[in-house]
């Protein structure tokens, strides 16, 4: 073991302790949940990481948390977010969403895969650079937002009004990555843009007793006919028109394809699946997957979902659905495509609100700077060559804060394959969670040239 | 008034109180409480009543209370139930729903009007006229289930068991009627059958991220799709072969309709309608309304419905469905046309969830002596001829209890037009509710002959 190794080692309790408090900090965007507190203490851990670290207010949304730290000719942005996904359904977690409890090797709490332990990680991995190797060899400035899970809505302000913070950086190391069901490391270079909705269709003035239903308007048919015409049972999406922006696929991205080692009897098994969507397989799965956009009913209410029969006609019913987006469909446009779709079919009766204002679509260069850094830490320190996705099947803000000013990211992180992100017992392996401090140390190296 | 009217004025505060009380003891079968305490009550009152009374048990069952008093060449069947519905959505409601508040001269509370209002209007009549006119002229035999909203699914191992209780009845006084919004009081001589499923799709082992939704299945889509499949924008149902087995109506069936007055212009401002299904109106709307078969999502869910937005695939999703039904659908019946109709469209894997066992249609001669005595009593107590509905648009039990044994029975009650059954702020008019007492008075008059 070399220092910074000697060093991890030596402090392994304390991160392992410092990870699990930011975890038990609860910090739900969506529910405006514990948002301020989560602020000030990942400013607190930045202060003490000896970075100039400030909050920055932006109108109406979350602050930022900015720091920079760190001299060098290269600058690179570290991007996360403090915020986290609701905890909801409680009654699924084995142990409380907050509670940070280490088992069988693995802590698990909402938003310990994403994206705090990625934060702590990072944080951790500059404290032992500089405590063990010596000064930093570039400049790292933190964007840590409070906005991701919910579509970082006031991201694009923020770099608005402080784009001098931001611009003639070299490279961004995105907020996330993770290990394969084989424990490949996994790498991407873009994201899917996402537009983010709620269908809302009204019946009567109140909820009546079912017999009226024979001559009284439905709101849940009406919403389940309305959404019937948004999507075929072979999941084609049958939204007027959206389909035709898709732009082809170049050679390059079918190319980038064939290199993902894709093991799909293992994510079947993982996910308890008995096939892909369509029956799909090989290099088609993997394009629909990371280059085709999705139409997904989140969620899904009307009436009486209690325990037992309650013979009510709702008055209300609605959907919260999102749209994952490839190049060229953007949230405006399928936002428009959407509600123009509805309208021709007759359901323009139903609301459509948009929940956020939506995402772009970024897709960073294979051959740029941080990419080939990334690869090259992640094939020394996992000893063998990552898996390198064009693009995430997620989103994130990765236009406004990169790619609008010509900054490419890369995406590596401490997930593993059932890291559950988003969902109940939510996890990180504590030993992915140390290669993952080795390997943002060799990234930083590597990057600064 | 005369000696009859001036026990009731007397004792007016006291039934109230004593309404009240039965109100404010929650008796929700659909989720099982407080019903031993509430048929406690109900026992005790008919003891203080002076009739003969027990709880009947019935195996997996909630009680019924069973009493008899009086004598007479006649014997009447009074119909009442102790449970009521569930009482949510609850932010709705002005004051809780066990609160038994009175508010503008009406009384508000879950079960109010459906069905504790009348059960005890009919003990208060019994309780005057042996205090104020002398001995009872027939028979009364109450039969008081426990499981009336969640379809009765006892009632007929009750009647199997206790045959000789019940049969040879002349007539029964069934649970409820209404004025409507013209305030005139509407009796009724049937209902309609009723069959209540759940459907449940589902996905994954696990909710997952929605990114995922590119290649993994989606049950809150399979479920959408499924029901868009059982009835068509223009509220036909679709389901195969159902229709088919409706029977055409008779012409006496048909003129029954033309006595209704029915204000649809009042019916729809109160219910805040433009217009009703299919913009029916006249005899065909009635039609719809009494002789048609429903099929209604009384709940729908999926997923996450809280606040805001979250981006996950569920890996679960229901509705809750209720098919009302005419003659000849029979819940067996539609129940194995639903999974036929399913299995036949690749929707095999949604399961199909019977939360009761159903109940059949049934319809009381028009001409009946039971029949004519509450229309004679309703135009002396209320000085107007009363709408005679052939049927209800809702359901009962009332073919094991009546039909099956010859027994013609008649729903008339305490409710008004906006009474909200089964709907958060549940009422009665109390004025309505000391002129159901003479009713009643009127009806037994009439009915013993």
């Amino acid at each position: 073991m070399d220092s910074f190794q000697n060093y991890v080692s030596a402090n392994r309790e304390r991160f392992m302790a410092e990870l699990q408090d930011f975890c038990r900090q609860p910090s739900v965007a969506a529910q405006n949940w514990g948002m301020r507190e989560m602020a000030d203490k990942v400013l607190a851990r930045l202060e003490r990481l000896g970075a100039r670290a400030r909050l920055i207010p932006i109108a109406g949304g979350a602050p930022v948390v900015f720091a920079e730290i760190g001299e060098g000719a290269r600058t690179l942005i570290i991007y996360d977010h403090y915020d986290v996904q609701p905890p909801e359904p409680l009654a699924l977690w084995e142990s409380g969403p907050w509670d940070a409890v280490i088992r069988d090797g693995k802590l698990f709490a909402r938003g310990v895969a994403d994206n705090k332990g990625n934060l702590m990680c990072r944080i951790h991995a500059v404290e032992a650079y500089q405590a063990a190797v010596g000064a930093l060899p570039l400049k790292i400035k933190f964007v840590v937002e409070g906005e991701e899970e919910i579509g970082s809505l006031h991201l694009p302000q923020f770099v608005k009004e402080n784009r001098a913070l931001i611009e003639g950086a070299d490279g961004c190391l995105w907020e996330a990555g993770y290990k394969d069901v084989n424990d490949r490391p996994v790498i991407s270079c873009g994201v899917k843009g996402i537009v983010y909705v709620e269908l809302h269709a009204r019946g009567a003035a109140r909820d009546l007793h079912s017999a009226s239903a024979a001559v009284v308007v439905n709101p849940a048919w009406r919403l389940v006919w309305a959404l019937a015409t948004l999507k075929d049972a072979d999941d084609h999406i049958l939204v007027d028109d959206l389909m035709k922006h898709v732009r082809a696929l170049t050679a390059a991205e079918m190319d980038a394809l064939k290199t993902i080692p894709y093991d799909e009897d293992k994510v079947k098994a993982d996910l308890g699946i008995a096939s892909f969507i369509r029956n799909l397989t090989g290099i088609e799965l993997l394009k629909k997957y990371l280059y085709e956009p999705t139409c997904t009913i989140c969620g899904l209410y009307s009436g009486y979902i209690g325990e037992g029969s309650k013979t009510v006609l709702p008055n209300h019913a609605f959907a919260k659905i999102d749209f994952r987006l490839v190049p060229n469909l953007s949230p405006d446009l399928v936002l428009d495509l959407l509600q123009k779709h509805l309208a021709r079919r007759g359901f323009a009766d139903i609301e459509v609100k948009l929940t956020e204002t939506g995402e772009e679509v970024a897709r960073s260069p294979l051959d740029s700077a941080i990419v080939r850094a990334a690869i090259d830490a992640a094939r020394h320190v996992y000893r063998q060559a990552p898996v390198v996705y064009p693009t995430m099947a997620g989103s994130g803000p990765m236009y406004p804060l990169c790619q609008a000013l010509g900054i490419p990211a890369v995406g590596a992180g401490v997930g593993w394959h059932d890291s559950r992100n988003h969902a109940p017992n939510e996890s990180i392996r504590l030993a992915d969670y140390f290669e993952g401090i080795l390997f943002v140390r060799e990234l930083i190296g590597r990057f600064a040239g």
